[in-house]
């Protein structure tokens, strides 16, 4: 897996992780942080690239600092 | 200024920063990272939102984790 894949698997990993921890629908995280359900979607499956202020709205919504989250994705890179 | 505003500006700022605590020119930035320089260059304005992706390439190019880059934005931000 090259290094651009590695990161959106990682990093939709955590964000459903993240989403789950809180028992929160991909509906209702979507509509939170007013991103598309679908978008959503490809973002947690690693196909899609979210860009900052998705990743800070998407930050906003689930109540965690960017650096928390990327500290995950980090760990999650290494696994 | 809004929130989207603010935190693409605090990235900008932030990648500017690291950029010259290296003496690194946007030229070179661009060439490491694979960015088109125009891109860098408005990204460091604040004006472009790069993709995750893009973070991640400028992360290594700046050798930096995407969380410490992101400690630092969250400074800029509160400034």
């Amino acid at each position: 897996m090259g290094e651009d894949e590695q990161i959106k698997k990682a990093f939709g990993n955590t964000l459903r992780e993240l989403r789950l921890e809180q028992n929160i629908s991909q509906e209702e995280l979507a509509a939170i942080s007013g991103i598309d359900r679908s978008y959503v979607s490809l973002i947690e499956r690693g196909i899609n690239s979210p860009s900052l202020v998705m990743i800070s709205n998407l930050c906003r919504a689930l109540k965690v600092k960017p650096s928390e989250l990327f500290i995950k994705v980090e760990q999650n890179i290494k696994l």
